[in-house]
């Protein structure tokens, strides 16, 4: 004993290589917790972007309104589709609402078939990342351009159009506020996983 | 139990301390290598999110346009800070850079001392996201309200003003393709944390 013991104390190395196999097989200490927070989070990505999404869609007002080259005003519709900014980011959320239902699913049958769990954590935060990219940049495209709506830029002479189209803003506003909430949730869930992975806990 | 406290007694207390003190400066297999790419990209993140934010301030330009209410046209100039969108830019592009500067330091200094990396690691990735997520934010902002300035929205009648502010548009389209450049940087950069995590490389 005293034999196989010296050679060990002297290097160090071969105990080492024992050691560090341990942890892997070693202790899930609370995998169904960590993916029941994963599942919550995703229900919640799958619930906002739907919402930012269906207000964005629904955002429709006509108003009557003086156009250069007629005499009488007449009614002028307001369409998030007249905004290429508003496209994309219907795009993006859809996508990204899309991704959430999808990854929810495998979540919940992670939870069930633990065996995958390992497998998903690692893809999601992969995923998740790009996601979140996604997500993020159509929240700034829709804000930067319903605040140039709201407010109007007097240097390069875009007028303001939410003193007008109050509803068409107010739908454009709150779906911009959802999709910032989608974007944190994002983030919490790139978090959980980067947690999970540090703790080498399989969520 | 005797036989092995018997070598620790010979060599004074190490034996149990130098077998808890190896697995974190031991086994790393490509540490290093890991650190290098990590090294890379931020110093690939500081360069563009600096070239970006010098691009965007230094985007001036004056052109002589008639002025309603003027009769004669008069030299208007168009600066950056005529937009919140691009002040938004330029604040969440300075954030970025200074992250990156510190994160550079820091990421260098775990290659010199590899005792800092598990550390950082964990740390640099829970940052790297958030910070994702601002500088995509305003790629899309600033992406968004420049597409209005390259071809303006008949709908709401904001004018296109490139036609007129060719050379400032330029600077500003440059300085949106160099900070989505960074965006890519900083996904890599949350990719390879996530890699490193999951393969336990303390990188």
């Amino acid at each position: 004993m005293a034999s196989t013991d010296k050679p060990a104390a002297e290097s160090g190395e071969p105990v080492v290589l024992t050691k560090s196999e341990v942890p892997p097989s070693g202790p899930p200490p609370r995998a169904a917790d960590c993916f029941a927070v994963d599942v919550a989070l995703r229900f919640l990505l799958f619930a906002s972007t739907l919402a930012a999404v269906l207000v964005m869609v629904t955002a429709k007002q006509t108003k009557s309104v003086t156009v250069p080259g007629f005499p009488t005003p007449g009614p002028v519709p307001a369409k998030f589709n007249h905004s290429p900014a508003l496209i994309y980011f219907v795009v993006a959320l859809s996508v990204a609402c899309l991704y959430s239902l999808i990854t929810l699913v495998l979540s919940l049958s992670a939870i069930l078939k633990p065996v995958y769990s390992t497998l998903f954590v690692f893809h999601f935060a992969l995923l998740d990342v790009i996601i979140l990219g996604l997500v993020a940049s159509a929240t700034g495209t829709a804000g930067g351009v319903a605040y140039i709506g709201l407010k109007g830029n007097s240097h390069v002479r875009w007028n303001k159009v939410c003193n007008v189209y109050d509803k068409f803003c107010q739908h454009i506003g709150s779906s911009v506020a959802i999709s910032l909430f989608a974007s944190v949730v994002l983030v919490l869930l790139v978090l959980l996983s980067i947690y999970s992975l540090r703790r080498r806990i399989p969520c």
